[in-house]
């Protein structure tokens, strides 16, 4: 799959995973939402005020270690259908200001679930470096 | 949601996405077939004899760092219905032996499209140190 193609099939799936990094070294996985920006960008946001430690978790994390990785996959049973797209990238928090409004405004526009109640903590607005694709 | 509630829809999930970290830091996400063997432990496999790079990256990554992360996700546009469950272990590869065919025999015994054609890769055993599991 080539770096247009996983762009493509990566901008169209509802949900990724979010992997960071503990200062313990462990890795740490929690599925996101996210909204595809442009080229380079990608947007995520925890949705409620980060009180729940699973949320404080990946911010601590992205703060002491930039470098994230996000998967969105398919998975059915006819395994000739499989495929998954991988970003590799740098990620910052966004705690506030016009950066933060318009990563909430664009996870607002992708998922008619937040209409009624947009995502109230911080944004995570991360850099790609890589877009990785494989299709069976 | 609890453990065994946690444990039990892990152990339906026919993907998983597994975490691991590469010796630069980054975290390295790949989504996996798996088997949950018994209370403490999930193995994986790689499905062929690993050239491709994806596959050595992860088995390189657990023998330089063995903290892993899985992680099965449900999601769906109604949101009241989404749920996910994270495993956080310590992974081992496991090349030949006993071990390695048991694990391998896991997981032709869950996916019958393993039948006509078993992995031919390592082994990738991990000992759970916990289950975590969030629902709507």
């Amino acid at each position: 799959m080539d770096v247009e193609q996983a762009r493509e099939r990566f901008a169209e799936a509802r949900v990724a995973r979010l992997a960071t990094v503990r200062t313990s070294g462990a890795p740490h996985l929690v599925p996101v939402t996210f909204a595809v920006v442009d080229d380079r960008t990608v947007v995520t946001a925890v949705d409620h005020k980060p009180k729940r430690s699973a949320d404080l978790v990946r911010l601590a994390n992205i703060e002491a270690e930039p470098q994230v990785s996000l998967l969105a996959d398919h998975y059915e049973e006819d395994w000739t259908r499989l495929w998954w797209v991988r970003v590799d990238g740098h990620a910052r928090v966004v705690r506030s200001g016009p950066e933060r409004a318009a990563a909430i405004r664009a996870l607002v526009d992708r998922y008619a679930q937040y209409h009624s109640r947009e995502p109230e903590g911080p944004a995570v607005v991360i850099q790609v470096d890589r877009w990785t694709g494989w299709a069976w």
